[in-house]
């Protein structure tokens, strides 16, 4: 048991702005994480699949990155009797399972004292700048391979902005630091109620946070393809054997043989065609209606969708608060909570943990997959 | 009982296409139009809410357009021991209850012959022909006021096509037959468990059957304002009272304030305000995602969205089988089932009847609205 814990992921788990609901999750999360013990409201998880990893649930060496004082009130606001220790280097978490734990969490300082007394639930730079800085020091740790993985909770785009760093968001600044020009960003749920596969849906964007107008420009065969890719490496070890992928229309009723556009039979047919050349169980581009409603029946473990709302509509109606959010392409792995920073209810200490249970549950898997291909 | 009867509103069911399943689903829906019972897999829209109309679930005075041999075969299909009277006018339904009902189905003969011996599931130029002259009888019947509204069961657009009848679909043959250009398709979710609104979800498309590099084109102010009146109209007789409206954002996140895009802020913005001054309870343009999460969880009773995928994705996700489609501008009222053909499973006796009930069920609460009205 020590053995097997010690060689579990080490994760960073980043607070995020810290006016918005990020330290509460990470606060409620945390005892999930010492546990094989599910919370309430994710039997169905155990119920209709098994554990992902087919380890146990939970059982990780979580480090949190940010401020002490704001992850202190976060665990005193959760009801959740810990101490939080202060680290600066990680090789005390080596000893991680003698060391911390449960009621003991290893926490790396990352922001000015500025951030304790931000105005919850408000847009404001020292937020903003909080949550870059954190986020900037967990990838300093993750490149240096300190950290097995990166597990993110919100940040406001807002605040992010108005503290001077112009980034849409987590994915563009991981993307910058990591010098990768070729990333895809990645919507996933796992199995639960409502969703017929037994190992989850997957969603990949072939475009994501540009308007609509640009989409047309940026749908290619190579891109079609490489997400298709992206996609099939990552549900592969998740399913156990070769994911069946479903390919979106970028028109209504697939086009409808060119009527309403040519996109399909231009673009993304020959795209699907070669996918199945490289031996990838792929179909489409089919109508993305019925796509989304086949995949909710479990006809499909991945989706390549062609923008944003295609694939957020559906994963936001099928689970909002268990999907996750996964950079694809990165050399650092890194998942997310599917929400955002969710103002309105912050520092209540309402917020619900699944999605950070979930994005833990991934970053293990990953981590895990990655250290046995070294 | 009697009186009340006489009263309701009689209908027109076209069979559609003969080698898909509307013949089928009107056999097996034929029991529940005389019946206050609903049938099996519908419970929940009376445990959550109440009928629409305030009636009793389903009293009509229902008239099969068709061929009367294909409605035989079908209620044969479904074992239902009724006689397929032909009729060629209805002047006879004025004495409806004493004629027709249960075991006694009136069918008005619409087409050749050669479509009752069209393969089944399979598309033909027969087939086509005989759901294009089996709506086109119905409309020359709604037009002479003959019946009060038309129900359409799925016609197959290549069959259409293949007859020469070069039409997208029923809603345009009505438009054309009609004269009338300004009009929209909406789809509408009653009732059902997963929504929780209690009387339901309609969603009007302001774009429809076109290119994705069209809709911007035709996204206008007086389009999205246009729109937002016949979904306050068409809902605020189902509710009682003034449904709230959600309008849906073009781009993702909004536009994000104009860097992903800028309708938001030219176009569905200021529509919105405008409607706001008219008094319609009505807000957006929002991110679409969240948005059909909101109307999943009862924060509208209709939605404006942009274009087909958007609104399709979320209704069929949400009660594919319970969706209807309405035609909401035409001077005929109509309605439909919003599933296809289905010549997947058509003329085995399992197609889920349930989309045809719920649009029975609309389309006497709009006749029964209009004759009010008079």
């Amino acid at each position: 048991m020590m053995s097997m814990r010690n060689e579990s992921p080490i994760l960073a788990l980043t607070m995020g702005d810290p006016a918005g609901v990020g330290p509460e999750i990470i606060a409620g999360a945390w005892p999930f994480f010492f546990t094989e013990t599910q919370p309430e409201g994710t039997k169905s998880a155990s119920k209709q699949g098994k554990p992902l990893s087919g380890e146990p649930m939970l059982l990780a060496r979580p480090v949190v990155f940010g401020h002490p004082e704001i992850i202190r009130q976060a665990f005193r606001l959760r009801k959740i009797d810990a101490e939080i220790v202060p680290i600066d280097t990680l090789e005390s978490l080596e000893h991680y399972d003698g060391l911390f734990g449960l009621n003991r969490v290893p926490c790396v300082p990352c922001c000015n004292d500025s951030a304790v007394s931000v105005p919850h639930g408000e847009i404001s730079a020292e937020a903003g700048d909080a949550a870059f800085k954190t986020l900037n020091r967990a990838i300093d740790f993750a490149l240096a391979g300190k950290v097995d993985a990166i597990v993110t909770a919100p940040l406001h785009k807002k605040s992010l902005n108005l503290a001077g760093h112009h980034f849409p968001g987590h994915t563009e600044i991981l993307a910058t630091r990591c010098g990768i020009d070729d990333y895809a960003m990645m919507l996933y749920l796992g199995p639960q109620e409502g969703l017929a596969s037994p190992t989850g849906l997957a969603v990949v964007h072939v475009t994501l946070h540009t308007a609509m107008k640009n989409v047309f420009a940026q749908i290619t065969r190579e891109a079609v393809l490489a997400k298709s890719h992206l996609i099939r490496n990552f549900m592969r070890p998740i399913k156990g054997s070769e994911p069946r992928i479903g390919v979106a229309a970028l028109n209504c009723h697939c086009g409808d043989n060119g009527l309403f556009g040519d996109e399909e039979i231009r673009i993304i047919g020959p795209a699907v065609a070669q996918a199945q050349k490289e031996n990838l169980i792929i179909a489409g581009p089919s109508p993305t209606d019925t796509l989304m409603l086949d995949a909710k029946n479990g006809l499909y473990d991945g989706i390549v969708a062609m923008y944003h709302d295609q694939g957020h509509i559906a994963i936001k109606l099928l689970g909002m608060h268990r999907a996750v959010n996964v950079t694809l392409g990165l050399p650092v792995i890194r998942t997310s909570v599917a929400h955002g920073t969710a103002f309105n209810i912050a520092w209540q200490g309402i917020a619900k943990i699944s999605s950070m249970l979930e994005a833990v549950r991934v970053a293990m898997l990953l981590a895990e997959e990655k250290k046995q291909k070294l």
